[in-house]
């Protein structure tokens, strides 16, 4: 049987006490939208902490048909949870035992404060005003959102992706805070591929017709500069033989005709429906703002510290215990970059197990292949 | 001592009898911008042709500070030749030898007739009412250049790249008129990821505010489009490490602000300069005609043929000797790609040596690194 899962909201920051940001920007406020499952233990020892991907919610698991307050944006294919395979009774993240938590990333568009919220001193959605985020913005924000629940110290942090990213930040801004962290085919400092690959992304929506800074709400959305950076990032998600089996069951959408060039084949059409098919469920701004901090993205920097041994030997006196998967079939974050967080871990004499998987999925191994991961992140929990 | 070369012009085709390419379109004559070396022996069995790559011209060696045809295009680093470190007196195509030919692709934008070529219908640019090409054009467009300089049967092509695709497909659809041919980091049928790639270009391009469906003549050319799409190529030229050292070398400029991002540091300032430095040297539309050309390249099809087999056994009836390189650090046609040709090659009987070079310098490395490809070219060549 599915659960039914709510997103529930709490608010951060008044007037007196505004957000502010790494980068410079301000909130006054921020709004978070969080989802939980299962029950917080009498101690409050047994929450875990889940973070999500780039275009991930905070909807982890069971089944929410309804998210009002995030518009259009709340597409049927997002009412199952984006790790249903993972967590749930029984499952890797179990929650008959554990407390699971998972808010949407501030810069969001799934119900945290974002680009598509309004800007209290215009009355009108933020746009282009919306500031810069940064990874460190994400951990701070989880901890107040831990503070309001009356968390002290998290079981565990679990992170795929750029939530792998996130969850090293809080682990080493936060580390007296959780004792686990599980960090799934993410890294530890972005490379030169994922910088450019990210750049080509940022221009494929700053040079929209449409996009117009950012202020976009009153009129059509930049949706071919966002299906364009969509496509550009599904091919290192994906593995290419999947792209290309999936195309042949696809048909040719009548309607795909561009400026000059007319789609050619499956393939194209293919690639195009599945660019558009995420402009229905997904703001332009928000991407922006969630590429550009994957792509600023140093554990270092994000730490306010001096080294990566500097930053880790936080881990160590908190006495963390880490496990780090890679992929082996990965394009997006490449099995090296775990090898170098890894690297950095051990230096610094933190408890690392790193597992390689191995898989012709691709980055996406994560969400399709649950019984790859799942051994081990159970035994790492029940420790 | 270096050589001053000059473009020439030759028409073909009238009013009685206009060019009719594959795709459907029609053009009532033909331009041909191409430049020679050497000198042609009195039998005219010393001939050479070479293929240039997709952004390349018929400007392959010596010096042409001259080219008013083209306008603003022929930028002070198009005036040196392209491959002056192979085509020379001594040098790997030897001009002291051969005479060596090289015309700019239909559709191209260095004065062989294409979409910034006044449209004679209307007296303006053609834009984008200037038809698909493919491969099979220009290949016959290169045998009516050859019957007009009254040259029956070259020595060799030789063509890199995408100057490689089309070679094969000139040696297939007149298989009595080549002896050698020499293929350098091409293939014989894109490949799920190549087509990939050059979608995402094109619609970088499609997209751009100011494309206009590719009548923009009047206008701003599109830009960024362009810029974005030489990045995306760029990327797969281009060893990683190599692009990471230039950009240390490199000074962020202070115009590099787009619609909301700004730029981060060296390394996107670099990507955007580069992308800039070619739109200054390059058409839109002419981008966007040989990418859709190299997109749906299948030399099968390009020869009108039944299968590979039935394709290359004219070549190996006509006696062909082929010569085929792989760099083993290309990301941009990959080794895979020339083991299927030379694999076809085979099955049909044909003669082919099949020669991979090891270099970090990725795609480029034709470019850069002569003394790889030299020995087995003038050996082949002097059989």
């Amino acid at each position: 049987m599915t659960t039914t899962t709510t997103t529930r909201f709490l608010t951060l920051g008044d007037a007196a006490s505004p957000i502010r940001l790494r980068e410079g920007g301000m909130l006054p406020e921020i709004t978070v939208a969080y989802e939980s499952w299962g029950e917080l233990n009498t101690d409050k020892s047994n929450a875990i902490l889940v973070l999500h991907a780039l275009s991930g919610s905070q909807h982890v698991a069971g089944f929410n048909p309804s998210l009002p307050e995030v518009g259009d944006f709340w597409q049927p294919e997002l009412h199952d949870g984006w790790w249903d395979t993972m967590v749930g009774p029984g499952k890797a993240i179990d929650t008959d035992r554990y407390f699971v938590l998972c808010a949407n990333y501030l810069g969001g568009c799934y119900g945290t404060t974002g680009p598509t919220s309004v800007n209290p001193a215009t009355g009108k959605p933020w746009g282009a005003a919306f500031p810069s985020v940064s990874s460190s913005d994400q951990a701070d924000m989880l901890a107040r959102l831990l503070d309001a629940l009356e968390i002290g110290c998290l079981h565990a942090v679990v992170g795929p992706s750029v939530g792998g990213l996130v969850g090293l930040t809080f682990a080493t801004r936060h580390p007296e805070r959780v004792r686990n962290v599980v960090s799934i085919a993410a890294g530890f400092k972005t490379t030169v591929l994922n910088r450019l690959i990210l750049f080509e992304q940022i221009l494929a929506i700053e040079n929209d017709p449409h996009f117009n800074g950012g202020d976009y709400y009153d009129g059509q959305a930049p949706l071919y500069g966002l299906a364009l950076a969509r496509m550009i990032s599904h091919k290192t998600f994906v593995h290419l033989d999947a792209i290309e089996n999936r195309a042949r069951q696809d048909v040719i959408q009548a309607d795909d005709v561009l400026a000059w060039y007319r789609v050619r084949d499956q393939f194209q059409s293919y690639m195009l429906h599945q660019g558009k098919k995420f402009v229905r469920r997904f703001d332009a701004n928000t991407y922006l703002r969630i590429i550009d901090m994957w792509s600023r993205y140093d554990a270092t920097a994000e730490g306010d510290a001096d080294s990566p041994e500097d930053l880790l030997s936080r881990c160590h006196r908190a006495g963390q215990r880490w496990l780090v998967f890679s992929i082996d079939s990965d394009f997006c974050l490449y099995p090296e970059e775990q090898a170098e967080l890894v690297k950095h871990l051990q230096t610094a004499g933190v408890e690392a197990m790193h597992i390689t998987v191995h898989s012709d999925k691709g980055h996406d191994s994560f969400l399709l292949e649950p019984n790859l991961y799942t051994p081990h992140i159970a035994w790492l929990l029940a420790r």
